[in-house]
């Protein structure tokens, strides 16, 4: 049953009704569609366009509606083109032609994109539930570890002594900026269409405001013809799930590397490893890979969308029927893989031992320098004769520490005796101590503080 | 049953099975898999790595689990957490333990490559039929209008008249691009990565070179690293499909455009239109918007794959499991699509009254340049005197051919009485009968070309 | 002069020289480089690590340095690799080796962080302006336009009549999402990073929240291992410009079209439009054109860097060097067409009649099924007898209204004589009234919020 | 001096003179577009459309316009608009009123894809080179390494020992599909549109195949309206960057891993590292990481592409200006990058201990599955027995070859005295000797036939 039929002679082509079949996914809003229509039913009846009673019954109607989604009982028929056919169709099952009233000075334009920004609130809620959680499991590992030492890298070369708690608290707060950026999404999304017809406004004294606010929505868009080809929440959408998915590739890319024996410092879980069909010993961190992989189809879906979207004419066009696969798909994929993250972070095995083999004396070299600057020389200068000494320490095959005296005189005369004490990881990482240092010390307020964040930081919308 | 318990003390948490499970779309492979298999239990039979007798046990298991796929009759069990697990699974079933030998030097690495290549070589042939009839759809209905007149726009301006047989030719000639490297892709796709284990080769004896000829690869790969990673050939085919959906989407344009009442000079059949729920006069073009849409698509997976395989460490690695679910989907997308754009460009409806009516006299002032040059003018200086001479009737609210033949000779005096002759839009088209120009006749041997080129192109593989 | 040649023993090859050269687009930040040292130096004279009369001699020396820059006197030398080190050069060159003392328990990579965040603040309330700008140019426009008809598409299609201030007012609201976006990733870009040192933080007692506030930011990094790797805000920004970027190409699409002679709704001025090498009568709408095709690069850009960030390892890794080419080429993209667009906006000139004579007596078949509606049809059936109306007509090729009353009640008796007043676009349009409906009334209700809006958004940061 | 000024009244906004301002870009392609004028020249002069003359003046002036060029004493002058201004411009200032003949009947439509086939051909053949110098630096060092044991990674866990040539020939080989892809770029580049004029052809009685001979290229376009509009070349020639781009990711994701001291693998000399401005014992392989992030790149200029061509109207659009910049940033990128690599890989330094030192003997449980599949187990349940077998080392805390004989029968009496024969890392590569193996003596084989692939591939074009 097409809502549409009047004007045409011809049915329309079978090909070209599985090209336009939207049902297989837009069924997925069958509660926001309803609830869209509850809520549309009693603002037309407010408004006099329907009798109070018509109002009811449809109403009535649509809860019965809704019953049958929830107990999975609704049954779809042939001639459903979308969700939003098939609602209506059931709903004059029940009640008969005056379910043929609810569709008064509304159009699937408005509806859909109504349905779509409630799901799409839902779903930002969803998710930012599992990043919360993330965000605990990475802070609770983190205080375990806000002491443990372990090689801190840049370029992948290394770098500096760190706390492997550091290191865990930095995913924190790359998903702390995520979960903003959801909410600020969120906060966009939470303008509703309805009352919008299909481009001009309806011709009807709606009450657009009360009819928002009864959704759940701040306010009522401004502009009819915008409010219906608007998708600007689902692409933002997009976009703040493909980087919080960045954001797992690059955990994904550590834990993956982190795995290797060759660096030895993490063991995963059986119950998250896999194994190999040809080669028994394997036991492969699939689901670091697949967080780092699967940030190339959560950039893929941001790109596609926004091509719909480039140089699309005003008003609603049939393109936008690509807004849903995307975002269903970026939802999806998220909500697969934040489970398994939370809980890979909340069982993570680290093998202090094995981190602390892998630091090595050249590491303290910037302490070294740091050490001459406290003598007095400037930075610059310290560098280069720390580098000198590093040369030369390298050239003879030794490390830093067994340089003598004497061989550091030779670069510097600022070098004495109380240089040893330079040596020394754990006072090398407890020196930087200042805000967002590596210190243990400094990393335990960073935890404070994320717990702080997370307690003051409510659900979007 | 998993492939790879031995060594494992836990089972696989429940959420990692979820984000592993591939079996929803790489069931699509399960023909593939099994003759992928049947070609494998030959060649481990040859090599004598399996007895014949075996081989044969394997073989005709094989038969049967591709029958009842065939058949539809498939059960997939719990615990198939992959086609290649679900097959071998069944096969044990009918064979019995003899069916464990299947897998010998063989890796699953190595395996879903195989299948996939095997299947994108299929879906290759398969899009190549439909672009061959959408390009015959589009010769036959261009030499209907081999000598229509329409207005040309560059910048969306009027140029210069054409003729609607060559607009539509226009559009031939890209889907010739797009098949030429559909071809090439399939060249190298045809490659068989059969016999490189999970990374480091067979350590049996099987002639890889016969092994890929069974499955109807021109050659085996090279290097069993490179070929258990190698997913080239995915991002080509997702390249080329999307650079085809780009083709089809300025289609969709300008079929969109053309059906606006504004221009009028196409009349979309009310197979290929729907209404709207709510304005009882709507025919809207959907596929056609559809087709210009889903071009954001493809180029979203394109892009997605391309930043999965971005920076992937050699080898295999589980993110190479987003390869499938891209192309499968930029398969279907434009399986779909085309056999509506097939129909619509048999049934296009083009409306010559309105296209004429569209044509204005500037669109001459090309010809008009050209006039002077054969009177001996500078092309240059031409062009400024034309263009000074739109200007004038233009402020004079007159057409071109409106300017007396004085007004013309105070800008040129080599304007005669025969340039009324010029303003002839059947002679300008003519006029363009060089190769590959707009003129009838021109066009005319166009299509004949088109046609040889059709005869001339295989399929792919 | 590279900062760091002590520990090398040859020097760095010419083609890498090349490749790692990033001077030509770094130079953009030279002046918040200044500002940062200069903010920098008095922390760490604040801090005791240098003395306050080194800090002073630095400060002054950064302020030469500036003045340089302000004037165009700064030389680049050719050992120069980066601004910063030019920077530091020059430093060194007006105060000696007290210059080297400035870069104490700094890193490039908390220094090229802040430098970036800061221009990024620059850049995006720039942009905010040239936004705020185009939104008043359309409020004007559309102001003049409130009443004036024009068709309204959907799916290109005739919809209903809308006016044309309405048309004009839908870009107005993308940009204020567009500016709300902007003011969000400046919020939370507003962070500094400085004080995290190459990775592990500062071992010096510097006053990093102090530091930051000097800088203009709001408060300071929390993690010093993410903040030396954070570019979620480059990332936004680009996301946020590429949407921008999108509905620039959709008002580029309009106009284009509207230009069209078929259309006729749009004469563009000819300071905004550009004519042909050959045809001489050619006027293009180059600037809407590029608007519409500049989103592509928009987009590119975002991708592109989404993608270099993918699967990224911990800290800082030199994959990072390609953040400022993409942003300050989207940045530059959108400071070159906005003006120019502004400029387009405040002189359109729409030409009325040509919109009137678009409009059609079909577009008011919605206001025909209300119409039944107001005399207690259901909708759905109301909009049925209208489809049957509407295809009466189209097969006797004749208008809606010309179907005589009889005509009408043979489809149902709910038509009376009261039915001709139907057929008034003035009317249709005025019904639309509710908040955001296209009726003169409320789009001068729309302005007056949209200006209320303006005069209420500060500039981002 | 715009070509095309007669008709205009106002002159263009200097706003949109920077908008549209190409010089900056497209001077690139200065000789390509003289080329093709002096072509164009003898063509028109051959169609007696000028005279042979006049045709003769022209070429010598462009010849005189392209000395300056190659002198770099060509000055621009402030009108020039563009590349094709520029040097229409300069040809009449040398020869006179007689210059402004060379433009009959050509458009800059079909002129710019003219010249920019040119410059692409030219482009893809030096990439086509470096590639081509890559792959002899690959197989060098491969050779060297072609009995050099290393751990073979999948999932990067390890897997099985291969040989580091193995490794190095992976990378041969994908740019060898690389190089096939350009060339078939380069064929269908290989396209003359000249003679398409603006959009319709040309009315003059040139001829095309000669004209397109003279430059070189393999045929004319079959239709003017697809050939001015036709930027497929571009979007492939992107898409093939892209994916080489993708292979030199991986090739530097490799390098940097293989680098960090965990691993050992690799230490990159002195000329391809950078320093820390902050660290005094950095060594950074920064090229490797830019090889790396540059596929981000390379990827969003193909995506930023694709979007503008996509929806675009049929003939020329003004957006197609996109596609200069794009395709000369992604040429410049790897024409940077490529020599670096080249040197890297031909100075690479393996350290074969190290890499010998990362086998684990549970590497060799495949091996060990095998040796129970030669004794006739099937390979599944000699899987499961090698599992339990690694899970009861690996609870032990011992290696797999510290098992003694009767543990192993316990798990299977299949196991004899023999299977320590098993456990030796050269025997296990050098049974992978099939097609395509790892074993030194594959690779030696596979080497020699990369070696005749590269005297056998022609360049593109």
């Amino acid at each position: 049953m097409a809502l549409w039929g009047g004007r045409f002679s011809g049915s329309a082509d079978e090909a070209l009704r599985q090209l336009n079949d939207s049902l297989p996914f837009d069924r997925r809003m069958a509660l926001q569609d309803v609830a869209g229509s509850i809520a549309y039913a009693r603002a037309v009846g407010r408004a006099g366009v329907i009798t109070e009673s018509e109002a009811g019954q449809i109403v009535a109607g649509l809860e019965q509606v809704r019953e049958e989604f929830l107990a999975g009982a609704f049954v779809f028929a042939a001639g459903d083109e979308d969700i939003h056919t098939a609602v209506e169709r059931r709903l004059t099952e029940f009640i008969g032609p005056v379910g043929g009233k609810l569709h008064t000075g509304r159009s699937r334009n408005d509806q859909v994109a109504t349905d779509f920004r409630l799901w799409t609130l839902d779903a930002l809620a969803g998710l930012d539930e599992r990043l919360a959680d993330l965000q605990g499991a990475l802070a609770g590992t983190a205080e375990t570890h806000a002491a443990t030492l372990m090689p801190g890298y840049t370029h992948m070369q290394p770098a500096q002594p760190i706390t492997a708690g550091h290191w865990l608290m930095s995913y924190f707060w790359m998903l702390a900026r995520d979960r903003d950026r959801l909410r600020d999404c969120a906060r966009r999304t939470a303008v509703s269409p309805l009352g919008s017809g299909a481009l001009a406004g309806t011709p009807f004294a709606v009450d657009r405001a009360t009819l928002a606010a009864e959704l759940g929505f701040a306010s009522a868009s401004p502009n009819s013809l915008d409010a219906v080809a608007d998708r600007d929440f689902a692409a933002e959408a997009l976009f703040a799930l493909a980087l919080a998915g960045v954001h797992l590739s690059r955990f994904g890319e550590d834990v993956v590397l982190f795995s290797n024996p060759s660096f030895g410092f993490i063991t995963l879980d059986d119950r998250f490893s896999t194994g190999s069909s040809l080669m028994p010993q394997k036991r492969n961190p699939d689901p670091l890979e697949l967080a780092r992989g699967k940030a190339g189809r959560l950039i893929g879906n941001l790109t596609g969308f926004l091509t719909v979207l480039k140089g699309m004419p005003a008003g609603y066009n049939k393109d936008l029927q690509e807004d849903k696969e995307a975002l269903f798909d970026s939802v999806d994929t998220l909500s697969l893989i934040l489970p398994v993250l939370i809980a890979v972070v909340r069982s993570l095995r680290l093998n202090p031992d094995n981190m602390r083999a892998a630091l090595s004396d050249d590491m303290l070299a910037t302490d070294l320098a740091d050490y001459l600057v406290r003598k007095g020389a400037p930075f610059r200068e310290a560098h280069h004769i720390v580098g000198r000494a590093v040369a030369q320490a390298s050239q003879r095959g030794i490390g830093l520490p067994a340089l003598s005296l004497s061989d550091l005189q030779e670069l510097s005369p600022a070098f004495d005796p109380d240089v040893t004490a330079v040596f020394d990881f754990e006072q090398s990482v407890a020196r930087r101590a200042a805000q967002g240092g590596t210190a243990p010390e400094a990393v335990r307020a960073q935890i404070a503080a994320a717990r702080a964040w997370l307690n003051g930081f409510a659900a979007p919308a």
